[in-house]
């Protein structure tokens, strides 16, 4: 089926809706041109069209596509998902981990380079990440998020347990799923009777009110805001650790005489291995689809942004060619 | 001579001069009566004005004085200084590390319990640390200072070169005296000339304006204000960690999306050794007594805080007794 020379997509300057742009010109080598099949939408997302970042153009980096066109051939009709953090003028396969702190990189939809909440999206191959048949589209545009809450697991010290979470939206889910799969014990305080009890199911032991103060060595702040923030800070103990996973937007009011009489560490987590999220989404280890609470057609973005918003979504995905 | 009934002190409530009070009651079994012979003005006890905690009484808690009464009579005589914290119903020798983060603990002349900011100070004999005849009792009143910057400099991870050090008052002083006593190199940002001449005949390497951004992976702060924590945070580097060392009273705005965008460590850092430090000084490994610049009467309590915070001034101590 031929590729038509316009598409939708969602960008930056077109605001939270579908819009109509060209499509992505043809792979060169080294490139693949990749159909779309799921794509979500994530926090960064949202705070993009509130000025989080400079960049223009296509957003979206947490999707699941067929390759459709490559100089390539053996690469065709694959099913993929993608690392997002693309160093300046890399080539061949990129070590995800070296990637994501290389100066002047790139990242998908995010930094210099057209993101996949559209139909269509180019990409260099050293980016991409099989899937296997087990995995789902919903799964598969679930590995960036899971690598995500698998990297904040990883910032956390050895140490006792429970490790305290603050939250229980969907970051805060995955962060649970991850931590709890390792044999870890976890208390967590959050806002929402129903992700609560959704964590309690996963396994986690859902605290009555605020969490105690001082009393946890460990703690990950999964909410993005200021006061989840402060909350995971109170209750930590002297010489503990908060990992904080949020952007948040803009600057926070911390108490820093806290960090300093308490000797807390504070430590930030981005992004993980989306290649290892593969693997623990096809190996069985990690649940994720049932984290995707809506899924809209790519036509009906501005009603996904919407939903996306609303206390009780989860993950909102967006589906340009109906799968 | 006996001892009058009342003395002279300088406490949260008085303000910024000496007052008279009575004196302590005479020392009980496990403790001891001290005459003060020296005692620093720490920026802690100028944030204690400002309403830094609910302490009320006697401040000051970098001092060295001599036992002048002491149920243990081997104790009378003996040139001593103290560490600061004292864990809740305490008996016998204490641990530093272990007490400093103890519940309900008490700390000298800042929670519970009177400090050495006056003629004389009753202690439990399980804070003190003796001070060898070659330690002068401006030299013992440096240890609890110095003390606190080895304890910055060990919370350092291991790591490259140059370390940034941000701040050129006394505390950083003190800081890049211990880490290029232990072969560290060493790059320093501040606003005073003649302190960063100082810092540079002490062998750190002085920077023309700003930190390059993002160059440094072990940055320690050691000014005590939010523009100091910004400069410390912009040059950080990826996965770094930056120190904090410093009590910067109410909250701070931060920049937190950076800490989690580049992924960076903030570690707090309190107090340390008061009876390392009176090694390292003993031992010669670190000089500290040219780092008062100016030593007062206790009667000109009000003339010592006006100094201290002079821009030209480094440590301002008092002296009770004319030593």
């Amino acid at each position: 089926m031929p590729i038509p020379d316009k598409m939708l997509a969602v960008t930056v300057e077109g605001g939270k809706k579908a819009i109509t742009v060209d499509r992505p010109r043809s792979p060169e080598p080294g490139e693949v041109l990749i159909r779309v099949e799921r794509v979500g939408i994530c926090g960064t997302d949202l705070e993009m069209f509130e000025g989080y970042t400079d960049f223009r153009g296509i957003i979206g980096h947490e999707f699941a596509g067929t390759v459709v066109e490559a100089d390539l051939y053996s690469w065709i009709r694959r099913r993929v998902t993608a690392s997002i953090n693309l160093p300046d003028g890399a080539l061949g396969t990129i070590d995800e981990d070296a990637a994501k702190h290389t100066p002047n990189r790139k990242a998908l939809g995010i930094r210099g380079m057209d993101g996949a909440m559209a139909d269509y999206v180019l990409l260099p191959e050293g980016l991409l990440v099989s899937l296997p048949d087990s995995v789902s589209w919903a799964e598969g545009a679930m590995a960036e998020p899971l690598a995500a809450a698998m990297n904040a697991v990883e910032q956390l010290p050895p140490g006792e347990n429970p490790v305290l979470l603050v939250g229980d939206g969907k970051l805060a889910q995955l962060i649970a799923r991850v931590y709890l799969s390792q044999g870890g014990e976890l208390h967590v305080v959050g806002r929402s009777d129903a992700k609560l009890t959704m964590l309690e199911k996963a396994g986690a032991k859902v605290l009555d009110g605020a969490a105690k103060a001082g009393e946890y060595h460990r703690v990950i702040e999964a909410t993005g805001s200021a006061v989840g923030m402060q909350s995971a800070l109170a209750a930590t103990a002297p010489q503990g650790t908060v990992v904080c996973k949020s952007t948040i937007a803009g600057s926070t009011e911390l108490d820093l005489s806290r960090l300093v009489v308490d000797e807390i560490t504070l430590r930030g987590s981005r992004c993980g291995s989306v290649k290892q999220a593969v693997e623990a989404i096809a190996s069985g280890r990690n649940r994720v689809e049932d984290l995707v609470s809506d899924v809209f057609p790519l036509r009906d973005a501005n009603k996904a942004f919407k939903r996306a918003v609303e206390p009780d979504a989860l993950k909102v995905q967006l589906s340009p060619h109906g799968a």
